[in-house]
């Protein structure tokens, strides 16, 4: 790989991504500043995560927007492979679908994709992506969505109201068009090869058009449910994408469920988030403090400042004070590393505490079939 | 394809089929002397089916045998894809399949594939499909089976109960299993790829061994199932296979559903019948009177005489006195043709009456998922 290859798809992210150029590759559209200050005017709020790129770029969010204008309501799907806890970079498409749900007043989908993480990893059992999924669920109505129109799939439980519908998706999905798309092979196995006809299915669970907050690595599989869309007489989803959150060891890659050292549990404890943070954060700082003190810090690089501006430090002018502070060597790593751990853990406590409530809510939470 | 060449596959089967060959071709074993004997010695009877050789092939028909006489009961499972009524080529392993129920005393599952069917039928929809997936378990429900030990499985119906099974086996089968298996390609569907596993599923519904009567074309399916078994911690399913049932106009290739003219159906009337089979029936007679009663027909190739031998004429001393007569050319085209009529439409004028009682009683076949 050279110096600026990246990989990006839903099994795999890997190397310094640059998102002008993905978004190039991908074909989606670059959220413009036109449709930023349209989005504020509707929702009469200007949302960071917005503001700063964290959502960058889009397909079809424009219709979403004129129809929403003309009266005709979307609704929202997402959704999250549990192939182990939470981790904090989930949290951010999250924290954002709900954000969309409060200012738009739709209903929200959740997949949980059970049967996905068994096909790909080869060492979990469906028993343990099933537990893992009901934990993930805890975090998502941790974050406060609305009960009454907030529904959450869980494949294997909810296959009889998926099946039939990934299966109009699948009977127009070739092979060859998952190599494409994918990269599959001859020796994928033929869970993996079907299943993104079930990803697909929740983008008609309704009959109105769909607005899909993810990953861009995720992208792939609505880039074929669009191709399929109009052949079995359906809407296009349009989807609004968020960067890849680094792992907590740096750029290059994204968080990842399964790398316990790089990665923030929303399960962890103060002492884990503060020794995980102090021992892996990747540092734009200077090898020692009178160079730091003379050279300054790197905040573009620098793991603990990117967690705040993605995540944890919605504030522009205090972030643009820790922004500037660490680039003159006011700030010390250390320090910046001790604002960041003192945010999530703040953070933590209230999820943790309301994670515990979800218990008793899950129940309301869960999609049942027909 | 030269003249002793022929295809079986589970969605196409072309040529003059040397069944000696196939078994070769496939792997299986011939049911021999030996083997008929000792069914015959377990189970009191002597069905013509097997000594006629329509049942011809099996896997391991003796493991489950040698199982049951340890006192180790299997159960049964076939199935059906419904892409039409059905017709009287379907009964052949059903009605045989009865016969195995009644005189193992065990459960029977019955797999209606109706996703398979609109995977594999461009013009077909999942609603047409599962409309004749009723329709034909009718005719299932008519023959007799046992209400308190027999289950009928829609497959979108009870894709719960399936999917997580089909996911196990899905796990284990790549694209390039399927490719040798079944001869797919790059532009086969992905639903059809998927597909097989769930035919799998059934087999590990229940922790016993099974036994499937079954088309020879269906074999392939089960192939895969049996590699399968082991690495999933299963028994191999074991399986008995009929031959295919001709078309009403000739050899070279099996009934269908969907050729109307050369198929006879479960709910045509007594004149339908009629005019199908003095019209198409394929005839091994002579062109005229004069010749026939000169030279006398050809039983092998005649389809109506074949129809008596493979269902309808299960006494085999009136079977030898109608071989003998047309092959002397005492008897003529047209009047064993008329013995065929008679017999078929006495079949189903109480198969027909047993079919209206069963849609009241289907609601006590149709398998429930927990």
């Amino acid at each position: 790989m050279s110096a600026d290859d990246f990989i990006v798809t839903p099994w795999h992210v890997e190397g310094d991504i640059d998102y002008d150029k993905l978004i190039k590759q991908f074909g989606t559209e670059k959220i413009s500043s036109e449709l930023l200050e349209r989005i504020k005017k509707i929702t009469g709020e200007d949302h960071f995560m917005l503001r700063r790129g964290i959502f960058f770029s889009h397909r079809e969010l424009t219709r979403i927007l004129d129809e929403y204008e003309k009266g005709n309501k979307f609704f929202l799907y997402t959704g999250r492979g549990p192939s182990g806890h939470t981790h904090i970079g989930h949290l951010v498409p999250w924290m954002f679908a709900k954000w969309l749900q409060d200012k738009f007043d739709v209903n929200m989908y959740f997949q949980l994709t059970d049967d996905e993480k068994f096909y790909s990893k080869p060492n979990l059992t469906l028993e343990e992506t099933k537990k893992f999924a009901y934990e993930n669920a805890l975090d998502f109505i941790a974050l406060g969505f609305n009960p009454e129109k907030t529904k959450i799939i869980i494949n294997t439980k909810n296959i009889k109201t998926l099946y039939p519908i990934a299966a109009e998706v699948a009977k127009k999905i070739n092979f060859s068009n998952t190599k494409a798309t994918f990269g599959f092979t001859n020796e994928t196995n033929i869970g993996m090869i079907f299943y993104t006809s079930l990803q697909s299915a929740p983008c008609f669970i309704e009959d109105k058009p769909v607005l899909i907050p993810l990953g861009v690595d995720q992208d792939p599989h609505f880039r074929l449910t669009r191709d399929i869309a109009p052949k079995i007489g359906k809407q296009k989803p349009a989807l609004i994408h968020n960067i890849m959150i680094p792992s907590l060891e740096g750029p290059g890659g994204k968080m990842s469920a399964s790398d316990e050292k790089g990665t923030i549990y929303t399960t962890d404890s103060p002492s884990e988030v503060k020794n995980k943070i102090n021992k892996h954060a990747f540092s734009g700082g200077q090898p020692d403090i009178e160079q730091h003190r003379k050279l300054g810090g790197n905040p573009d690089i620098d793991v603990s400042y990117q967690y705040l501006r993605i995540f944890f430090e919605p504030d522009d002018a205090k972030l643009k004070i820790i922004h500037e502070d660490y680039k003159s060597g006011k700030l010390l790593s250390g320090e910046l590393k001790a604002i960041l751990i003192e945010k999530i853990n703040s953070f933590l406590a209230i999820h943790q505490e309301n994670r515990k409530k979800a218990k008793n809510q899950i129940e309301q939470f869960l999609f049942e079939d027909k």
